[in-house]
C-alpha cells in the first residue's frame, strides 16, 4: 500500500504556482434551482419581494421570480475557492462586483478566473493574489463578475520572488457605469422590466426612493443569532470548500479555537436584515467593495444598519432609481452600543482615522453596494 | 448623518394604531415550490402519504402531490406577522381555520387581514387585537382563512381607550359546515378526488376510519428533540419575522433567557409525530382552535398524543370520513409521566378545573382539528 | 377515555413476527425532486460534477442531472425502517447494493422487502433478520436493490424458535456482473451515455483512471464536523424514522447518552469528502458491503481516505472505467493518528487480525464499492 501524491489539485494552489495571465476554468458547473432559492430564504431570512413570487416578477417583466443576486454570487464565488483560495490566509477584499443579468431556476453557471495581480509579502512566506472572476450561464453570457484579492501561503518559502503586479481597479463604480450596464439588452433593468405597477404593500409600505435621504442612517433593528448548521449548510450549498468553516477538530488549535463563519453568509444575513427599513432596495446591482472587519462565530447575534451614500435618478425611468448604500454589520452590542447606534455610528462602530476605518471589535461587515430602489 | 425615523412600518403596529374594519394587504407575496415541501419534510419529519408522491396523488385525482396544508398555513400566517404581531406580547389563540382548496407547487399566496375586534387590557398598557386573515392564490381564490387574536403592546399608554368589540366566532366548526366547505367545486374533497383505490400499505397499514374509536387516545410514542437550526430555518422559510425566535442576544434578558420556538413549528412536529398511529388522517381540513400551553426551547424533546373527539361519515362517500382530533403535545416527560400517558391523560397532562384546562408545565400544545380519514 | 392498542403497525415488527418469504410493501411512496438534490448538497457538501449541472449531464447523454445514487439509496432505505428495523438493536450489514438505473427529479420510488433469512440469537432475546429490498420507479422498473441484515429484538423472549435460514449472497460483486448490469438498456451506463467530451476541469483536474494505482491510498485530507441539525434534517429528508437519531430525551439513558447519527449520513459525508482526490469517481454503481465500525455523535469531526482495490476497463469503452474502492471514515484523530494516515493505514485504522478487521475506536466506516471513473 502506498500513498498517492500524484495529484496536486486536491491541496489547492500556493502563492508560487500563480502567474500573471493564468486562467482557471473552475470545476463543477452548477445548475441553479428553485430549491436553492427556498434554502436561501430558510438560511438567511430574506424577504425581498421580487425574489419571492412568480406573479409579481412576471408583472414586472421578469420571466419568473429571479434568483437573489447574492445567492448567485455566493455560488459563483464558491466555485473559485478550490483553485484560488484553498490555501488562503485571509480574504482581503473584492471590487467591481457587477451583476450583468438576472438568473432564473434552471440556469447553469460556469466560472473562470484570471490572475491579474501578484505581490509577495515582505516576510517571504506568503503573497497576495488578485483575480478577476467571471460566471457565465449556459448561453455563454456573463452573469456576474468581480475582482478579489487574497493572501495565499507559499508552499516553499525559499522559492524565488516574482515581479509585483498590482492591478488597476475602480474603488467605486459610478452611477453612470452601473446605469449603462443594467440598461443593456439582457441587463438587470432591460427595457422589458418595469416597476410602474408596484404597489406599496408589496414591500410592506416602506420608504421609497423620493423619501430616502442621502446621509441618513437606517437602523434595521432586529438581530439574528448564528447557529452552526445554517452557516455550514449555506456554505456547502454554495459548494465553497474552504475548510475553516467546517472542521472544528482542526480549528480547535487556531487562534479563535472555533470554526469561522463564511463572510458571504454574513453579507446575506445583513442584507436580509436590511429588508426592515430598505424593503424597496429590491435588488443589488453592483458591489463596490467590502470588508469583513471581524470574524463571526456560532452564537454571535448579528445586527445591521445602512448609511445612504448616494441616490441617482435613471434616465427615462420614473419607476426605480439607483441608490448607493453602505451596509454595516455588527454583533453582540452592549446596551451602550445599541443606544449609540445609529446616532453616533461613526464613533461607535468605527473610527475614521486618517482616512482609514479603525473598526471596533463588534463590527463584522462594511460593504458598499448599489441597489435598484422603487420610486 | 441623521437617523431616519420616517418609516413606522419597520417597527410594526401598536395597539392604538389598529381600528375596526381596517384592512391590511400584507407584503411579500410568496410562490410555493416543491422545495418548500422537501424542506418541510426535512424540518418536521412529515410522512403523510398524499403529500409525498405524485403518482399516488394523481391516482387519487389531485393534479400532483398537494402541499401539506400546515406548510401552506405557516407561510400564509408568516405574512401577517409584520403588520399584526411584530409587537405582540402573546399569541392568544386562533379559530375557524379553514382550508378552502389544495395548493400545489407553483401557486402564489397573497394574504390580507381585517381587524374584527379590539379590547384594551385593564392595565392600559396593551390590548387584544382580533383579525380575520385570508390567503388567496394567483387566481384570487381563497386558499386558507382564519381568525386569530393577539395581545399587542401600546406605544403610548396614555392614548385614549377604544370601544371594546369582541367578534363572534365559532368555537367549533361542525362536521356539516366542514363537509359543505370541502365538497365545493375546488374544495379539498371536490368530486374528482377519490380514495377508493387506496391500499393499506400506502399509510403503513394503520387503523382506518371504521376501526377508529371515538374517545380513544392514541399515543404516538416517539419523540423529536428540538435543535436551534431547524426551528430557525422553518420560521424563516415561512418568512415569519417575529424576533423572539431569532435573537438570542435580546432574549438573554427575557424571563426564559432563551429564544422561543415558533408555535407553528410545534404544531407541525406534533402532527408529524401523529403519523405514527394516525397515518390515515391524511390531511387536516380545518382547525377549530388551539393553545400553545407552554413555551418550547431548543433541547426540549417533544412527544404527542391524540384524543379522538368525533367521527362523521360523509354523504355519498365511502372512501373517506371526517374525524375530529385533539392533538396534545408535551415535552421532556418524566418516567412517571410517560407511564401515566395515555391512560391517565386528563390528570397527567392537564386538569379540567371547572371546565377550563389547567395545563401541567410539560404540556406544550392542545389543538383541535378536523381531518380527512381513509376508510 | 381508553387507550387504543389495536394497531401494532406503529411499534414496528419484532423478531418473532418475521417469516421466510414474507413480503413487505413499504408505506409512503416518494417523489424525488430537485429540492432533495439541493438539500443533499447543503447537508453533505457533495460536489460530484455529474449531479450538479444539467448542461454537463445532457452533454453526457443524461436526460438532465441525475440524482446522486446515495441520495436515492438513503430515501429508498428509509422506507424500509418502519417495517424492518424500528426495533433493531443493530444494523449489521448490507450486501449486493446494485443501482439499476439513474433517477431524475420527478421519479417516484416504491419500496418492498422480502425476508430471506432468519437466525435467532443464542440468548433467545433477539435474532437476525435478512431482507432483500427493492426500490422501483413509477414505471415499475428497478432503481436500486440491496440485501441487509439487522438484529431485531423479540417481543416475547419465550416464543418458539424458528429454523435458521442464512441466505447465500455475494461478498463482492465482480466487475463482470457490474459491467453487465450497468450496460443494460436503461442501465447506469446505457449506450447513450458517453463521457468522451469530458474536460479535465469539470472535475477539478484530478487524477483519471489511467493514472490511478491499484493498492494506493488517497487521503481526502479535509474534515467535516457533525452538527445536530444537519444529520437530523438528512435523516428526516429520507423519512427514516429510527428513533435513536431524533430523541435525546430517550437516548439520555442509553449507553452513550446521546443521539446516534444515521450511518447513511456518515457514508454520504465520507463519499463527499472523497471528492477531494477522487472527483473522477463520478458515481457509485454498486456497494459490495459496509460496516459502521463505531458510532458517531454531534461534535465529531469526520475524515476519510480511500484505498484503491481494483480497476477494470470496460469493453467497448475508453471514456470510463470501473474502479473498486474501499472508503474508510474516521473521526477526531490525534496528531499521532493523522501522521500515520495514510502511510500506516493498516495499523492506525484497523488491525487485520486473522482475516478479521479489528477497528480502532476512531474508525467509523469501512465501505467497499464500485464506481465509474473518468479515463
Amino acid at each position: 500500500m502506498q500513498s498517492d501524491k500524484s495529484n496536486q489539485h486536491t491541496i489547492g494552489n500556493y502563492f508560487e504556482s500563480f502567474a500573471i495571465g493564468q486562467i482557471f476554468q473552475h470545476g463543477v458547473d452548477r445548475t441553479l434551482t428553485q430549491a436553492d432559492a427556498s434554502l436561501y430564504i430558510a438560511l438567511t431570512g430574506s424577504r425581498f419581494a421580487i425574489n419571492c413570487a412568480d406573479t409579481l416578477a412576471k408583472q414586472c417583466g421578469y420571466q419568473n421570480m429571479p434568483l437573489d443576486n447574492l445567492l448567485v454570487f455566493h455560488i459563483a464565488f464558491g466555485k473559485t475557492v478550490n483553485d484560488i483560495s484553498l490555501n488562503a490566509i485571509a480574504n482581503l477584499g473584492y471590487a467591481e462586483v457587477k451583476f450583468h443579468q438576472n438568473s432564473y431556476a434552471g440556469d447553469t453557471l460556469s466560472v473562470s478566473s484570471e490572475v491579474i495581480g501578484l505581490k509577495q509579502n515582505s516576510n517571504g512566506k506568503s503573497g497576495i493574489v488578485y483575480v478577476r472572476s467571471t460566471a457565465t450561464n449556459q448561453n455563454d453570457e456573463h452573469v456576474v463578475s468581480w475582482i478579489r484579492w487574497v493572501m495565499v501561503a507559499k508552499s516553499d518559502p525559499a522559492c524565488s520572488l516574482k515581479p509585483t503586479v498590482i492591478p488597476a481597479f475602480k474603488k467605486t463604480l459610478t452611477a453612470q457605469e452601473i446605469s449603462r450596464e443594467i440598461s443593456a439588452d439582457k441587463g438587470l433593468l432591460a427595457k422589458s422590466i418595469q416597476f410602474n405597477q408596484w404597489q406599496s404593500h408589496f414591500s410592506d409600505n416602506q420608504i421609497k426612493f423620493d423619501q430616502l435621504n442621502v446621509a441618513s442612517v437606517i437602523d434595521h433593528q432586529y438581530g439574528i443569532t448564528l447557529n452552526h448548521s445554517e452557516h455550514s449548510m449555506a456554505t456547502r450549498l454554495y459548494q465553497n470548500n474552504a475548510q475553516v468553516h467546517f472542521d472544528q477538530h482542526k480549528m480547535q488549535s487556531s487562534a479563535s479555537g472555533q470554526r469561522l463563519i463564511y463572510g458571504g453568509h454574513i453579507i446575506s444575513l445583513c442584507r436580509s436584515l436590511s429588508y426592515n427599513g430598505l424593503a424597496n432596495a429590491i435588488l443589488p446591482v453592483a458591489i463596490n467593495g467590502g470588508s469583513h472587519t471581524n470574524p463571526c462565530y456560532a452564537g454571535d447575534t448579528i445586527y445591521a444598519l445602512t448609511e445612504v451614500i448616494d441616490k441617482q435618478e435613471l434616465a427615462d425611468r420614473n419607476d426605480v432609481g439607483l441608490v448607493r448604500l453602505r451596509l454595516l454589520g455588527y454583533k453582540n452590542p452592549t446596551q451602550q452600543t445599541i443606544k449609540q447606534i445609529p446616532v453616533e455610528i461613526k464613533s461607535s462602530l468605527y473610527n475614521d482615522n486618517q482616512g482609514k476605518p479603525n473598526y471596533a471589535a463588534n463590527t463584522v461587515l462594511d460593504i458598499d453596494y448599489w441597489a435598484l430602489f422603487i420610486r
